[in-house]
């Protein structure tokens, strides 16, 4: 091609390949692998926690409501996009849970974005280090002063809460941290906030479902849930199978967010398959406690066998096994040899992990049977780099 | 009460009511209102223009993927969260509106975000002053420096783009304003753009499938979808009638998007039945080009027809028309009477329009008789504040 041969603004882009060219020289590359419906690997890199996805009843109550109440909410839910779903699943999940209110948002991201930005106000944040992007992100949009403190430490962040400059101060944290599954110390934060009149946002996206009884989440299980002080957001994408997220609070804030919360606002409310599926898998949770506690136990089981085989595991707090990789060429090398052997495991790599460690993560369903957990052990094991 | 009875932690969150107190001061006080699934309001405030949400062949597609599918995706789109059937969407957006490629997200809103903070770099960003509140939150999210230019203001956008201080820029706009329905100058955008060596961004929310031929969108219609230096960004949401959003463009840019958005990269990917429904109305689309134009003339003949009846109405360059009113109260009561009418309009306030200006934000459908927009018609101007 000659030069004249090209297209004006041919070149405006050309930065993003010499980013991918980077990405490629540190093992960064990602790629699409779409899945098929009847797919028989052996997925242990999902976070359908409970087995919820799949079940009749939950898909089955998506299906009627898609044609019930039609595909698309039609609007924002201040407009159109409000129907009797969405506030019966908003009046489901707060009384399930023992919150005062809920409020539905199209996404866990969308979910904690809003929180995180409407309950900061222009004061001051102080954050663990390993929260999720989407808490880091609302962090990032808000107009609060931001102080990260390390992570799972709550005289750190007693610290920042001290030596804070405004009145008003929020300390967000996960519950169960994504990548390695380990618990925060939530009775620990609440009594620090409590000392510094500081609010406190917890994100539940991996306890709600799996930790507490019947599944209440992390949260309820720390007696946190229904206090004046304390904001909790869920997904509906994880353990309940469908998509969306939610916020959990007193009723103030509900009140709150719904004025104010631009994620929630400026954004299409919840297609109505996702909250009946949400609603639908919230009564099998209720009607069957003991698929928490299966979860839980298959997660122990599973991590400490791969610990007996030599490996670096984290010691689940729920459902989520991280295990260690000595590179992220190693980590992409073995996540691939494990898929090649019908086991899906995920595979973290910065920049998605906070600590720069590469790893395996792993996670478990409520439905796996031994025979499973006995394959996912010996294909992890027999695949593990020297 | 006696002071002992209180809770620790019970006034952290007491500021929250003293901003709904100024709230309703300012007569901006918002509530959720469920609507039934058999109502029989005649709506004008939601945005599924082509009415293809309630349309059979879409609702029962989403159906159909909830029990084959499931219904969430279980993880994140580089997990497990991408199928055959997203595959198939994206493939199927970028060839209908003519771009190299396509990217779904969760959202419009996640779009957005995605695609502004993933494509300003550490650069320049020039945006519209009207832009919607998910591009805003892009810009505030990106590490890129931001001008804010006037509205549907090319030269304007020229002097900043001239006056910049960092090689990359990127411009963004709505293609058709959320709150007035108007139509940026597409066109002298690009070649301000071109001229400055800058990406240019456009939300095509509200121009895609009612724009355009066959409804391919406002981007398509000014002959720039396939271009290099250009993105757009749509959602699935409102003409589609479904849930979700999507990036198109070339395909380096959905490349680098895979691989650095976090909105995209975080975020579990749209659910089974959301994915479906979209595709099943584009397929709806292709096969009935003349919804779009339906929709059009609908606009057109509801806004003159409001116009002659004296009301202070915009000329709608698609579906969305804007109808002033003097006060934010005087929105509220209007908008009121009209749905307690049965006719249901969308009311504006701020903080949600750009130019402090409440109105009546009325949209319409492919699908209204010609006896509904007299009806529409007689409402609203019986109800119209003197
Ligand atoms: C801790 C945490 N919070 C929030 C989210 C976002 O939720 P969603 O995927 O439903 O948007 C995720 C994962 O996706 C998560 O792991
Ligand atoms: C111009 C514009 N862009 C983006 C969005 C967000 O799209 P979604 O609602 O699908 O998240 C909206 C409205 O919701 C919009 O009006």
């Amino acid at each position: 091609m000659t030069a004249d041969s090209a297209q004006p603004g041919d070149r405006v882009f050309d930065w993003l390949d010499r980013r991918a060219e980077d990405r490629r020289k540190a093992g960064l590359t990602r790629r699409l692998t779409p899945r098929r419906a009847d797919a028989d690997h052996l997925d242990l890199a999902g976070n359908d926690y409970l087995g919820l996805a799949r079940d009749k009843r939950v898909a089955g109550a998506a299906a009627a409501a898609a044609l019930r109440w039609g595909s698309g909410s039609t609007g924002s839910r201040l407009v159109t996009g409000s129907t009797e779903l969405h506030a019966e699943l908003e009046f489901e999940l707060a009384k399930f849970c023992g919150a005062q209110a809920a409020l539905v948002f199209s996404s866990g991201f969308a979910a904690n974005l809003g929180a995180v930005t409407a309950l900061a106000g222009d004061g001051a944040i102080v954050s663990d280090a390993y929260i999720h992007a989407s808490l880091i992100d609302g962090c990032r949009l808000s107009r609060a002063n931001v102080a990260v403190a390390g992570h799972a430490d709550p005289v750190a962040i007693k610290h920042a809460l001290a030596t804070r400059r405004t009145e008003q101060a929020l300390v967000v944290t996960d519950s169960v941290f994504s990548v390695d599954g380990d618990l925060a110390p939530l009775p620990a934060l609440a009594q620090a906030c409590r000392a510094h009149d500081a609010g406190l946002l917890i994100d539940d996206a991996h306890g709600f479902g799996v930790l507490g009884e019947g599944g209440r989440g992390a949260v309820a299980d720390a007696g946190l849930i229904g206090d004046p002080d304390v904001v909790t957001t869920v997904t509906l994408s994880k353990a309940l199978g469908a998509q969306g997220g939610a916020v959990l609070g007193p009723r103030r804030v509900i009140r709150h967010l719904v004025e104010s919360a631009r994620s929630f606002i400026f954004d299409t409310g919840l297609a109505p398959a996702s909250a009946a599926a949400a609603l639908a898998a919230l009564h099998v949770l209720a009607d069957e406690p003991e698929r928490p506690q299966r979860v839980r136990e298959v997660a122990t089981t599973l991590s400490q066998r791969l610990k007996d085989a030599g490996l670096t595991v984290s010691t689940p707090d729920a459902a989520v096994i991280s295990v260690r990789a000595p590179s992220p060429e190693a980590a992409v090398e073995w996540a691939g040899q494990c898929r090649a052997a019908g086991v899906w495991v995920g595979c973290f790599r910065p920049p998605s992990v906070p600590d720069k460690v590469s790893r395996l993560r792993i996670t478990v369903r409520a439905d796996l049977t031994d025979g499973e957990v006995d394959r996912a052990v010996s294909v992890i094991t027999q695949h593990a780099p020297r």
